[in-house]
């Protein structure tokens, strides 16, 4: 089966992300050392957070509101002025982060452009994820960007429908188990996963996966060996 | 010139959006009255907002953050834990507000569906602005749906490029000066603005508007005899 359409995610697919949420999480944690644990600190933030994804959804504003909220929590009956400030600068320094693109992501994209229709299919935030890929100077290679409020299998099968495509002629490639590979395999797709080295709390996944359109490497360079073994 | 295809703001023009904002905004103001007066409030508010819409964008999230952000500067040394608790709150329940289609809306949308490509054309938080497209039930009148991260004259453009037409053949109508008519009429296409009794102090434009591609009507029903009356 020949494949048409090649989805990339982008966070932590093409360029990192993780580590800029890390590092906020690792600074809030030494804000409140003098009064927590740096481990109460992070669980109370992690049960905050997962508890605002169905209102909030993912993204640099909801992870700072959770924060803001975690604040509360840990405080007493007054939050401290200066902390809370500390808390919204992080969040907006967060929105001018650099852009890291991956080792071997501009090569490997630059290869497949004109052998197949390149999209980028990502979740988010709308307005921090165009930000992200002008700043990475990718959006040349793409024909098409998706922002999706979820990486559900309904919305993975309208971007199909929508490129006049066969399950079986999509690709996705990905970092996250559960938004980008398992849902893309449950309707027919094909899928190659990139683990990143730490996932976020709300991606993971656990898989044992046996299937033939399945695959893993390590590098997004290898998508071009893969490629060129297919039928 | 025949237009082919009809593009619809949805907040303010299809459904109630501004009137959720001023009523969180009031209570905002209620929250902080025995410490400052509520002009004093709203204006700090106000302030804070405008100058974080270039690194926020629009949307709940994002008037959350800002209201927090004025509590913090409105507050001496700490900040209330119950105050600031009732914001998140406030911010939270904004996101569950029921959906209050405008009048003549759906009979409106009925009557031109089979007639022209309807398309909904609308900005800010993608997750909410699809929650709320979901609860209005207006989803099955539209071909497509467009959330932009800002409507700008290069995100219509594209727009009327993807639905292969002319930009005379284009129509936009919204309640905004400065997102729905402007940027269309700049790129030669056609609007009918329907003014909205409040508008969002991000969305004011000052506009005195001679040109054939423009009408201004009350309420959307009068679109129809608009619609008639056009060779």
């Amino acid at each position: 089966m020949k494949i048409k359409v090649i989805a990339f995610d982008a966070d932590d697919t093409l360029w990192e992300n993780e580590h800029y949420f890390k590092g906020v999480e690792d600074r809030f944690c030494e804000l409140f050392e003098e009064f927590h644990p740096q481990e109460h600190v992070r669980e109370s933030l992690n049960k905050v957070s997962l508890a605002n994804v169905p209102l909030y959804g993912f993204g640099i504003k909801s992870f700072t509101l959770s924060i803001m909220e975690t604040c509360l929590h840990l405080s007493e009956t007054s939050c401290d002025k200066v902390l809370m400030g500390k808390v919204i600068e992080l969040g907006k320094k967060m929105l001018t982060e650099p852009v890291d693109v991956m080792d071997g992501v501009e090569d490997t994209l630059k290869y497949l452009q004109n052998r197949y229709k390149l999209i980028l299919a990502t979740k988010g935030d709308l307005m921090d994820q165009e930000r992200k890929l002008k700043k990475s100077g990718l959006l040349p290679y793409f024909h098409h960007v998706e922002i999706m409020a979820e990486k559900h299998e309904a919305n993975y099968s309208k971007l199909i429908t929508q490129f006049d495509i066969r399950p079986e002629e999509f690709l996705m490639v990905g970092n996250s188990l559960k938004s980008d590979i398992l849902p893309v395999l449950n309707i027919g797709g094909n899928v190659i996963h990139i683990p990143y080295h730490t996932t976020n709390i709300h991606e993971q996944a656990d898989a044992d996966i046996d299937n033939p359109r399945y695959s893993t490497v390590d590098n997004i360079r290898c998508i071009l060996q893969l490629m060129q073994e297919r039928p």
